[in-house]
């Protein structure tokens, strides 16, 4: 099952979230978006009560609350780790964390614009988890498995940005630079531990193959940290880091160029494919709309 | 003019945007608070238009988008740069900006607990920017000339997940860790170049004592350069960073535990005053709630 956000043009009704058909060509509605992540499991535990309608008919968005976290692993993956600003150190003993808004967000198909004051974009294939109970001082095993679900997401990077200062974040949250696929339950997914194949094409040359088995800080962990400090709610995001293979530390290095076509691939969760454009088409029409421009996304 | 969020418990009528009597006793409803920001210049230069209703009925929340931005400047005083991170490095040359979600901002009076693993929580008081029109690579006279409004601001900091890791978001993000004054008009306010006087007293005692004229990082020269990354819109936010003074890098060290007082006060643009309390309170009932307890919060 691979549940999506959707805005249908008739009613006015908002943003909802459905279930995608096998064929890309039917949406059926779950619920509205805020309904969904008040009850997550219980939503994902029965077939669909909403009605089905052609996926051609509906626009896509992601299915998170404007008010959710984006929390992102810096560097979750060892030969990444080597590869990129830890390189010269030893592994920090907590995960790296840095943050996203769900104004960055976008779904499959997108156009992502490279800024006008960055060399391109660089490509980072990750796998999010969805949180669906409200943690506060939780437990590793009580974190996980309030896990719903799981997506392919290509954190993609204006590397200037992020290397201005010793901050990262500006860089992490460029317009539409967040594509994220459909989320899958974590029943059909199982852990990630059980090693999931993630890889990221460039024009369909394959820059990064990794399994999620190698990874670092577990899903788990992570969360349990993370809600000793504030507390975690339905619908937020935790983006588990990227494997070896990114642009910027290649030789000699590559970004993502307007026309290019970047592809992030995860064994049982599918493919998030986004085209890169040119800043002149960072605010204007055409492409697919961003999370951002969603004008319930600006709504209490 | 002091400019609030309030929810008023008849109507169900969401969030609004409202106008704050003198002597704190009535409030005047504006705006609905999409409304608002959709055209906040506008609703600005005008009388409000809505009912004057006793403030007691009501009850305060930030006037913040779920989906706004919350910029924050690290080091953005030459005093407190001394004192903290930077204190043996040269100063960057850019703004060193890290992120709030608005899920941790908070009201004047509100209480904010000590995470469980936290000695204590560090103050730090600070003005807020809130941006007033959308922003694509703007210039740093655009940028500033957007402005709408500024607040006083308490930037409440968990410093053990701060330092964690080199990112700092963990520790900027704990449950209503943000308490955010009222808007108060930039045609109202002046410059920050001017000067506004900011204190900060814990228990009564000053513990920050500065102006905004020794800022390092202008307004609109960091809201230029975040612009040219990502198009800042109406209700996104600025937090401009703190003056010398805060507690842990105090000789011995000093931070706030439950049943403290800390107020920031702010030439222009008042007080805002908040008390300490356990972890305990984290999650329960009891003071007044914060932005993430909003039903409304996580609505699209």
């Amino acid at each position: 099952m691979r549940i999506v956000g959707v805005r249908r043009a008739q009613g006015g009704s908002g943003m909802e979230v459905a279930t995608l058909a096998e064929q890309d060509d039917e949406i059926t509605v779950i619920a509205p978006l805020a309904d969904f992540w008040a009850d997550p499991t219980r939503y994902l535990s029965r077939p669909p009560a909403g009605p089905t309608v052609p996926a051609s008919s509906v626009e896509r968005v992601p299915p998170v609350l404007p008010g959710a976290r984006v929390f992102c692993i810096g560097l979750n993956y060892y030969a990444h780790a080597a590869e990129g600003s830890f390189r010269d150190q030893e592994l920090p003993p907590y995960p790296t964390l840095f943050a996203r808004w769900p104004q960055s967000l976008t779904v499959d198909g997108a156009e992502v614009p490279v800024p006008s004051n960055e060399e391109g974009l660089d490509w980072e294939g990750e796998v999010v988890a969805w949180v669906g109970a409200p943690l506060v001082d939780a437990s590793p095993e009580e974190a996980l498995a309030s896990v719903v679900g799981y997506s392919a997401f290509n954190d993609l990077t204006s590397r200037r940005a992020q290397k201005l200062t010793s901050q990262w974040i500006l860089g992490k949250n460029g317009d539409r630079s967040g594509p994220l696929g459909p989320l899958v339950p974590a029943t059909e997914v199982g852990d990630l531990k059980q090693g999931l194949r993630l890889r990221t094409r460039v024009n369909g040359e394959t820059m990064q193959d990794a399994t999620t088995d190698q990874m670092i800080y577990a899903v788990g962990d992570t969360l349990s940290l993370i809600s000793h400090t504030l507390t975690l709610r339905p619908g937020d995001l935790l983006a588990t880091g990227t494997p070896a293979g990114v642009g910027y530390s290649r030789t000699p290095p590559q970004l993502l160029q307007p026309g290019d076509t970047v592809e992030v691939e995860v064994e049982r969760l599918g493919t998030v494919r986004n085209t890169v454009v040119g800043n002149d088409r960072r605010s204007g029409p055409g492409g697919l709309r961003s999370h951002a421009d969603q004008p319930e996304a600006l709504t209490p």
